[in-house]
């Protein structure tokens, strides 16, 4: 096809191969309100080919019932157009998660084809430094150089490391771990060592009844948060805490689908939600999410959960390109002692924010031998199951529940 | 950049030079609640031109004013990269109607430069056969071949030429003209004569009270309308019929913009949106703006004002990638004698459909002499005014008055 003498034929992208690496990668022992992070984080890694051998990377969750959905959809994916990604969701859109996989190595394809960054076919970058959030955990002792933080101050230590050696000046407790009142002293203990600049956020992953919720929320008043993230369970919880707080709530827990937005809305159960392209079915639809949000005049931030590199890479594009997305991120990255991509010095975190780079696609290459390392370590694990973090729990403690709500 | 020898350097698409095009192409004297089309309807034509003479088009309304903020943009356009779309979105989207020129140009450069139709830019098409709907219009006798339309048969052998020369089975009335009731009647011999399968809409542009809507809703109610557009003025006005007929209420009028979506759907004032990418701020907006459809529970259709191919290439392409689209869209397009693109084959109805095409970019180029033409018809109008409906039906009858309501 000749266009004035200029136009390229188009290039054939079909993908021709779908390797799917299940990995299990080193954890410290975090603590959270269902238990306690096993010693290893399970993640998959998709490669989509092409005729010619143009390669494609994405990541999502790892574990066994996973890992067999994503092979599952193969049947769609073999053959398919990476620009045509519509009917690709359609096609294995409903685990939203096996799409985000799929349409992050569609996406990194057709980067490297036209020789684009991911965050340009997003619609272009509004911001080259993407911001993001420390995300402080209670921890135990572990194989790792953080120490324990079992109570306050410890937990303050912890965030004064993240602050010191990436810049970081937003800070997420990770709650539901210890007595809501410890937790609000860990809230006033950050606010006075980082002062009234720093964010600070707060999540217990639902684990407070509404009359807790409404006393903590009332205990942390004064301490101007940027958002109580998920202090209880539903839809219907959220509504009766945020009629009654000034503090704006936010979710990743009652709000992780489209098809929960119109009943929040009208319940008024969040101001905030927390996004990612994992969860809410690839990076076009979290971007889809910040459009929504807009325009039910709610905030957008985004979600983490423990993640590898070509997933940071695709978070940093995301958050690079998604105009509404003015909240830091998480990332659960700096927790991770290794990671399977070559470009590692990509992630290097400058006063909290990471830099974006013009290579085409995400800008990551797996590092074939860390790859194989942790495919090893996944099939040395001996299950297949997702992590699970209430059975490492009740190894330490048989009575352990989590229940909901805790408190 | 090689990526295993198969990446291609980054090709710089930056725009060069901006060229807008003001154009009057002649219309027929179709009839509406605000009086009456001029003789000529107007247009703007924007060429992007990238340094090494690739061109990509867009088209926006016409008039003076419109033309002025057009070529206002400019600065913002001039050495933009077609990719970055958000950050021009920002700097000249506060007119979403020059945004969405810009835009369409944007697209159709990028789809050239990588040999993909602009629909694989959108998502890739869901559909391949994008459906429309006849735009029935009461008119005067005029230059054209389709007689005047002026009571209910006239209107009715009118549809029937739609329905035989392009095999479209859904009709749309555009309203407000006739008295309520002869407009009923109408809408009852297009049942009669077009059978239960046949979709049909009627849109008096907010014509009515709340207390005529109501009637009239009752009138039609066993007619199986798809929806009922705009029957009366305002988002209140709307909520107050919607809450009064099971017949779904639609808008081009009240939502026009995501900032009207909260307050409409607090208020339940409608259950179908009509958005296009000129009013809404692009394709990538229109596309955006199904999503809040679809979350919202809203049904999602195509408007339409006067316009030419590139619009209409542009209105294809969004009809074949959003997926929720699945109303038949409306166009005006049957309606011109007369375009400025070579490729006119390519809107041949079929059964009332235009099957998508597999050209990079919108698919359609400039013929440089009918440009021409229609550029000095505009200068012959000897106004740059855009269309005055209201004052071609004064020259008619000086008391015309296009009173909201009106009935």
């Amino acid at each position: 096809m000749s266009l004035n003498g200029h136009g390229p034929e188009r290039r054939d992208l079909r993908i021709a191969e779908m390797i799917v690496t299940p990995v299990a990668c080193p954890d410290p022992p975090l603590l959270n309100h269902h238990g306690v992070h096993e010693p290893t984080f399970l993640r998959a890694i998709v490669r989509l080919r092409t005729a010619d051998g143009l390669e494609g990377l994405g990541e999502g969750p790892g574990g066994g019932l996973f890992v067999q959905e994503l092979r599952a959809a193969a049947k769609h994916v073999i053959g398919a157009d990476p620009y045509q990604l519509e009917r690709l969701r359609v096609l294995i859109g409903r685990t939203p998660r096996v799409f985000s996989a799929v349409e992050s190595a569609c996406l990194d394809l057709v980067g490297k084809a036209t020789g684009r960054p991911v965050y340009e076919l997003l619609g272009g970058p509004v911001r080259r430094r993407v911001p993001f959030a420390a995300y402080l955990f209670y921890k135990e002792e572990g194989d790792d150089d953080w120490g324990a933080a079992l109570d306050p101050e410890s937990l303050v230590r912890q965030a004064e490391r993240f602050h010191e050696r990436y810049g970081m000046t937003v800070f997420k407790l990770k709650a539901g771990v210890l007595d809501p009142w410890e937790e609000c002293a860990t809230m006033r203990l950050l606010r006075e060592r980082f002062g009234p600049k720093a964010g600070l956020r707060i999540d217990p992953n639902a684990a407070w009844s509404v009359e807790t919720s409404l006393r903590v929320a009332e205990r942390l008043r004064d301490l101007d948060l940027e958002y109580l993230e998920d202090p209880t369970a539903g839809i219907e919880g959220m509504a009766e805490v945020a009629k009654r707080t000034p503090i704006p709530l936010s979710t990743n827990m009652c709000v992780t689908s489209f098809s929960h937005v119109a009943s929040a809305y009208r319940a008024g159960a969040v101001q905030v939600v927390l996004g990612d392209h994992h969860g809410w079915g690839g990076l076009t639809a979290f971007r889809e999410l910040g459009v929504v949000c807009k325009t039910l005049h709610w905030g957008l931030s985004q979600h983490s959960n423990s993640h590898l590199g070509i997933s940071f890479a695709a978070m940093i594009h995301a958050g690079a390109a998604i105009p509404n997305l003015i909240y830091a991120s998480d990332t659960h990255y700096p927790w991770n002692p290794a990671d399977i991509v070559n470009e590692t010095e990509r992630f290097t975190f400058r006063d909290g924010a990471i830099e974006i780079w013009d290579a085409p696609g995400l800008g990551v290459t797996i590092d074939e031998d860390k790859l194989a390392a942790a495919a090893e370590a996944y099939e040395r694990r001996g299950s297949s199951l997702a992590r699970d973090d209430v059975g490492a729990m009740r190894e330490r403690n048989p009575d352990f529940l989590p229940l909901i709500p805790k408190w």
